[in-house]
């Protein structure tokens, strides 16, 4: 089983390596670039055999609690298989 | 419209910060990690008024020049509306 774990600023919070981006787009002749924003995103591998529900409980504790910080950063998990 | 691109490592090549929060994970008593890969996106907000086909053309663009590394990353392109 293959989680991805989305983790993304919170909209309310800058995002200045998103923004320097945009300038250099922006700067190379991009003009209809508006705006942009990164994220980062994990791809993880499981062991078969959890039932998905409890393998859903075990990647949202792990994205909670390890890959985001959840006073800045939204994650958001998602099954790629 | 918005363009989200993906950027990770292309899958022969070694993802060292991966294998970094597997091992940290594993530790933490996920013991069902098998294997963990990151990579990046980019959400892209585009001035209103171009097709959507040469929106994407210029998507495409920006991700194969700035945004990936051709040499050790694939990039993949998606709108979010």
């Amino acid at each position: 089983m293959k989680a991805r774990v989305y983790v993304s600023f919170k909209p309310t919070v800058l995002d200045p390596q998103g923004q320097t981006i945009r300038g250099a787009l922006n700067g190379l002749g991009h003009a209809s670039v508006a705006d942009v924003r990164q994220g980062k995103f994990f791809d993880i591998q499981l062991k078969a055999g959890a039932a998905r529900e409890e393998a859903l409980r075990e990647v949202q504790q792990i994205a909670r609690d390890v890959l985001a910080n959840p006073v800045i950063e939204d994650y958001h998990v998602e099954f790629l298989d």
